[in-house]
């Protein structure tokens, strides 16, 4: 029985959540032969015997698989707080990565949308029920049984393993093209945290000239929801509670506001006149002030996850009738949807190009916001490593 | 200088909240002819003078003036909280009451709408901007200066007297129609309740034949939702602490099903199940068990308003993209065609009508919850008193 295709990646082994390099394998189209041989001939079959295929090998290709060789991998803040299992839910060995740019190299008999030689991106999940409500009115991002990219058992069994590794396959239902001219480095990012802020701006209404955006927090998420901000011809104000992030949001992004949280006069003069804020900061802080931010009838998305409860007054609420919402991603086919309108736009993230054996250093840096704003690994370009 | 049509009612004049005979004064059309007279012949008036009119009496009866005769007013928790100075807002006096129904007996001259002899209602607003955002989308229950019934300045600098009075003066925009056939008692609290509840299921697709619609607490708000929710045709779910609300909800009210909240098997069976959940809870209480109750995109609306801030962690809302609103009454236009619904449906409160001086005992009632589920005052069935 075949073992699958082989694959090599960088896998956290414990909560220490250092990287360091690993073999395992992927489902395989030269696992396809090796299927047990029917037990007896099929027309011998009685109605009582067992289906002769029961050891099939899950780890074979099917039909609709696509077999992608891993250019770009972005990091997420997921990444580092999985590996490290501060979760609480790590399935080590842990390949992280969700943010994935590659090439086709195979396809199965029933892929029709890609080839050999595609580019193509694929982000935080790589299936779901496609029975539900949520995956039948296409926002499969919501579905109960989601099986991400890295560190969730797919319904095969096997234990997803992300795109720090040479080699993903993955249906084609939950792949997206990645537009001509992007660059991929900086195309990587947008499988996660691009989505992760063009949905809910979509969503919400948040991507229309006039309108006004506000943004909070500078990192992978808020800098593409500045950036996808102004290309919607939305004003955009970042808010921060670093007044040195002023330089940056409005020279290097292009904002057209900047608010230090901590300064009331400053919010109170711009209370009451933003359509939308897009709340990216994952550590725990007060959201009356955003909420106050807001014009009647005004969205926050909180996409950041705290790990404090949110302070919610209802007062803070009811008289303007103003809503708050969360995000997880989005669904493929807002991916693809952002993917496009990113290519239309030349839009990528801002990133810091290393190789996998800086990925350690990486993680570190990443713990402390020292990067801008994302680091990205040459996957293809990086030297993976001896099995381990 | 005219002092404005007489009016009596009863008012709150410290934090007690008891409620005694008040006299004061309305806008009259009788006060349009004491306007003062020009100090000269306008055609002798140079452009540096004063204008000669700023001796007008702000009490005088304005051109889209509707004069109503109170006959019916709901007794809100609101005004409980007002008429003891609970949210440190009071103006004393105060004449509660903004679920009003009434009679038109008078109109100004640019009312064409209305007519006397009309049954009318009046809610928890009567004056907005019209200016604003808000104003000009028809979300005027959000202008920032919006005019309240009771306990408010309005635009002239009186302050508001509200239903528990005889007669009422209101813009006639900010007057609804009360449909033929609802009974009056029972139609009253739809002016506040009623619409506090109808307007966000409209506004968040709420109202559609086949949605699971939760409902907690069984108050005067909440029993309208249910009413609302069968009457649209959906699945409505009671949710309350209290196990003896099983048998009001379900066999009283004719909801499908009931949950108590500290269940934790009811509630984990039911999880995933709802579209909406209007919350009517106005003491503090934990809002991730109704969360979990929600379908992925479900909405959570706020409508009652604790006094100590609601736990909103973001894990609760990020995965399954959840929303939580709040919402205060609700459009001058939604009020109406919430009205017109509850005309077509034979929808009114359920009600406990009482004469104005029972109305200290049914505050202290209300306070304990002790009613099912709205008192509402036979104003014009009442001895209202001699003034104090």
């Amino acid at each position: 029985m075949a073992k699958g295709m082989p694959a090599v990646g960088w896998a956290a082994r414990d909560t220490s959540g250092v990287l360091s390099p690993y073999s395992f394998s992927r489902r395989s189209s030269s696992s396809i032969h090796s299927v047990p041989v029917p037990i007896m001939p099929l027309c011998f079959l009685r109605q009582s015997d067992e289906f002769p295929y029961v050891m099939h090998d899950s780890r074979a290709l099917k039909d609709d698989d696509v077999t992608i060789k891993v250019l770009f991998c972005g990091l997420c803040h997921t990444d580092l707080h999985i590996a490290k299992n501060e979760w609480g839910n790590a399935l080590y060995p842990v390949v992280p990565g969700h943010e994935i740019v590659g090439v086709v190299t195979d396809v199965g008999p029933g892929v029709k949308n890609f080839k050999a030689g595609d580019t193509v991106g694929v982000g935080y999940f790589i299936d779901s029920c496609r029975s539900c409500v949520s995956c039948g009115s296409g926002h499969e991002n919501h579905c109960p049984t989601l099986v991400l990219t890295s560190n969730a058992v797919d319904y095969d069994g096997a234990t997803t393993q992300g795109g720090f590794s040479d080699v993903l396959v993955v249906d084609q239902g939950y792949v997206v093209r990645v537009p001509e001219g992007l660059p991929l480095d900086g195309a990587a990012p947008l499988l996660c945290a691009g989505v992760t802020v063009y949905s809910p701006m979509m969503e919400f209404g948040l991507n229309a000239p006039g309108k006004h955006l506000g943004v909070v927090g500078l990192g992978g998420l808020g800098h593409m929801a500045v950036k996808f901000g102004k290309a919607f011809g939305m004003t955009v104000t970042v808010i921060s509670s670093s007044p040195r992030k002023r330089e940056e949001a409005v020279e290097r992004l292009g904002a057209d506001a900047f608010l230090v949280s901590q300064d009331s006069e400053q919010m109170k003069a711009a209370a009451g006149t933003m359509d939308g804020i897009i709340d990216t900061v994952s550590a725990g802080h007060p959201i009356v002030p955003l909420l106050e931010l807001l014009k009647p009838r005004g969205q926050l998305v909180v996409v950041g996850a705290p790990s404090t409860p949110l302070e919610l007054p209802a007062y803070a609420i009811i008289g303007g009738g103003k809503r708050v919402a969360g995000n997880l991603v989005g669904s493929v086919a807002s991916c693809q949807a952002m993917l496009d309108f990113a290519g239309k736009h030349g839009i990528t993230a801002d990133v810091e190009v290393v190789k996998m054996d800086y990925v350690n250093t990486a993680v570190e840096r990443l713990e402390r916001n020292d990067v801008r704003y994302r680091f990205v690994i040459d996957v293809a370009g990086s030297q993976l490593g001896a099995a381990a």
